[in-house]
């Protein structure tokens, strides 16, 4: 036993996956201990937050028992004992998978592949995140199991289709989350809940399990307090899975972390107020780039063809659509527990069209990756502000401008990450996206390392006691 | 000057790519000769058997000029001066890219990635070579530029889509030929007209500047009088080209060639009468396993569901049909050169199938990718004929059967080999394909190599003097 006090409650809920990993590794604080504060919490807070849709304390604490027994007997695993939330569109293992759909799925058989990962590497599962419906928005203010409310304050969107992961990192009620990616699910909510997120290069984590939106597009993303923590959820979760048949076999392994802060070559957009991005997050985004200047090295604006950029994500959204037609056909049936009415608006626009506009949407993706792939020829990464706007009143208008700046990196299967930049003039957190070249995921880490360092902006996360 | 007497003119065109190669090298033939002794035949024989629908006699002499010029100096490339054959569904800069359709199109502004790189080799373009109209079919009775026909008997099909490609190969009107085949459209022919070919894994060689049926299932295919012939042509035209999105990044070079007889783990199908194959292919495919005994290893019977197989081909015409709606458009469009009715109408169908048939044909195709990948973990090779019958009468019935045999190695982005097994009763050849794992395009070449030498059963290629 160690000599040095306890951790706080309040400091437990607040600290970096990394940080307690260091606590626990010291006996500062135990598994026990973390699933009482966790659990406790999820208890006072969810019903304001609404972030879980599905916790089951007896098996919290439960696996949080088994981690104990792992840790006095020396045999732990990378994440052992750690509480990580888990969006419900990945199946468990006995626990259905609803993906925000109102009807109720028979429990699932098998886990999906990461959360096995998880399992082996003794996380403690502490339960299933909110969601939009079918994974189909970005505000989760979800018909039949209610909205996520941003942490930083009630009654504004937490942003999604992952906004309950966010919102339980965010709060402290859970040290990390996994949640699905497929135009900006993950960096949205990370950007509005002031969280640090990354959407890995397409196939690097399997998404065997996971209720597909639109396979050639889905990631599974990860949603942390530090960014460190997510080079450690990534080392665990990624690799190649031989049952997934859009895993990624590496050439080489993810390439390592190799920035010399004078040698990058860094692109930026020529003009965001075109693209939409408000004034105030121009403003956020312009002061960090100048706290910046040092590290962004050489930097120029890319020509990046606005024409195009919309074409491929309409191409995107089809491809999204037209497949969620198949993974939610039986949702879609079931009269005793209809989808809403703009969900299935949605996909009523998808079932109007032909099989030679989904294979011409298809050849427009292979389009954008070349693009992409010929930007990545010239730059090493493009930073921009991760979405147009901060987080928005829950009962207003939804911008539909929401995924403009996260979705291409889905569209050409590259590796994204969001990290908090500033405060907007309302007091809430605004996230900052660098996109990288497929492959360059742990180079993408080491510099949203070096850059969070010193733009020194982690928000101060609004924790209820 | 070599003191050894030069090469008799119907042994030039008899002989493989490799015997041809030495031939050039020991200086016992020349470009210019080899021009004149292709350009002869092509005019006197093509007529019978109409193989290419494009020669320009002009640019033929041209290139083996250069070629002689090259050789001259001593610097000349993997295939200076060997006349090879194109199928018109690729750009050659300056003729028109017919893909079998009725319409001329502008010339083409720039050479196919396969173009461009057998140039680069000091390869001479031969001519371009008759297909099915746009590549869907497995006959090569064209509609717009008349029947191929199959050197071994004329009026019998030489196969299909690349017909052409392997009657001129097999006529000694082309060393060697380039085609495409995307459920078969290589083998096919192979098997009919007695040629060796090869279907490399999916986006082992570009396929940019190849009018796409259907990128997923896309592959450059290669045809020649030899097993390792069509070695040299697969190093001389595989490999990363960025600027195609399907490209193959390899993990490692290709497999090298590794197969110890006795430890070959081969698998063979349970039933080949039930899958459709007719009896007389089945007496020859099983006197050549007896030949093989030997090399065969320990041979085992895989369990191949026939229902997803009929079900994973049914998906990939889907995709095939819905990608040529788009490829074609200008020439379905076209009322003063029309497409043939049949044509149309296979299309047709596929202009009823909705965006969500298409993602679902996606889905079937990773489940069969995962099947194979099953598959290949516990063989190295699986063998079966090529084709369930050899060639038939232009004149006849075209048995649906054609590419129930080739289409699964497309659908799963596997490498395939097509070498001649035997003679038929009627006289006519067929061949035996040998089907592996993606990547093991190599070793796949050199067991087929191997194989070819105990079976000796190379066909005496119908060469009229």
């Amino acid at each position: 036993m160690s000599s040095l006090p306890p951790i706080a409650d309040i400091d437990l809920r607040r600290a970096t996956l990394c940080q307690i990993l260091h606590w626990l590794a010291a006996g500062r604080t135990q598994p026990g201990k973390l699933a009482e504060v966790y659990l406790g919490a999820i208890d006072r807070i969810n019903p304001q937050i609404n972030a879980y849709v599905d916790v089951s304390p007896v098996l919290f604490t439960e696996q949080a028992r088994m981690a104990e027994l792992r840790r006095r007997d020396g045999v732990i695993g990378r994440l052992d004992g750690v509480p990580i939330a888990i969006k419900d569109n990945f199946d468990i293992a006995g626990w259905p998978t609803r993906s925000g759909m109102p009807s109720s799925e028979q429990p699932a058989e098998q886990d999906a592949h990461v959360v096995a990962r998880l399992r082996a590497s003794g996380a403690v599962l502490a339960g299933k995140t909110n969601m939009d419906e079918g994974a189909l928005g970005a505000v989760t203010n979800n018909p039949h199991t209610g909205p996520t409310h941003n942490p930083f304050r009630n009654g504004y969107t937490a942003g999604g289709s992952s906004g309950g992961a966010a919102a339980a990192v965010a709060s402290g009620l859970a040290v990390a989350a996994i949640g699905s990616d497929s135009l900006g699910s993950i960096r949205i909510p990370a950007s509005y809940c002031g969280v640090f997120a990354l959407k890995p290069t397409q196939g690097e984590i399997s998404a065997r399990g996971m209720a597909p939106a639109a396979r050639r597009l889905d990631a599974v993303g990860l949603i942390a307090r530090g960014v460190d923590d997510l080079t450690v959820l990534l080392q665990v979760l990624a690799g190649y899975d031989a049952e997934d048949a859009r895993s990624r076999r590496r050439r080489v392994a993810l390439s390592l972390p190799d920035w010399e802060p004078g040698k990058l070559r860094c692109g930026v957009l020529p003009n965001l107020a075109a693209l939409g991005v408000q004034q105030d997050v121009i403003d956020v985004f312009e002061a960090a780039l100048q706290k910046l200047d040092r590290e962004l090295g050489e930097c120029r604006t890319v020509d990046f063809d606005d024409w195009h950029f919309a074409r491929a994500r309409r191409a995107g959204l089809l491809l999204m659509e037209s497949e969620m037609l198949g993974t939610f056909s039986a949702q879609l049936a079931n009269t005793q527990h209809p989808v809403s009415s703009s969900f299935r608006r949605m996909l009523d626009y998808a079932a109007r069209k032909t099989a030679a506009d989904y294979a011409e949407a298809d050849r427009v993706l292979d389009a954008a990756t070349l693009k992409m792939r010929r930007l990545f020829a010239q730059i090493d990464v493009l930073v921009m502000p991760t979405t147009p706007q901060g987080a928005f009143p829950l009962d207003g208008p939804v911008p539909d401008t929401q995924a403009d700046l996260t979705s291409f990196a889905n569209l050409a299967g590259c590796p994204a990450v969001s990290i908090p930049m500033g405060t907007l003039p309302n007091g809430l957190p605004i996230g900052m996206q660098l996109v990288g070249a497929r492959g360059s995921d742990l180079r993408l880490l080491e510099l949203a390392a070096v850059w969070s360092a010193t733009l020194d902006v982690t928000p101060d996360y609004p924790i209820i006691p």
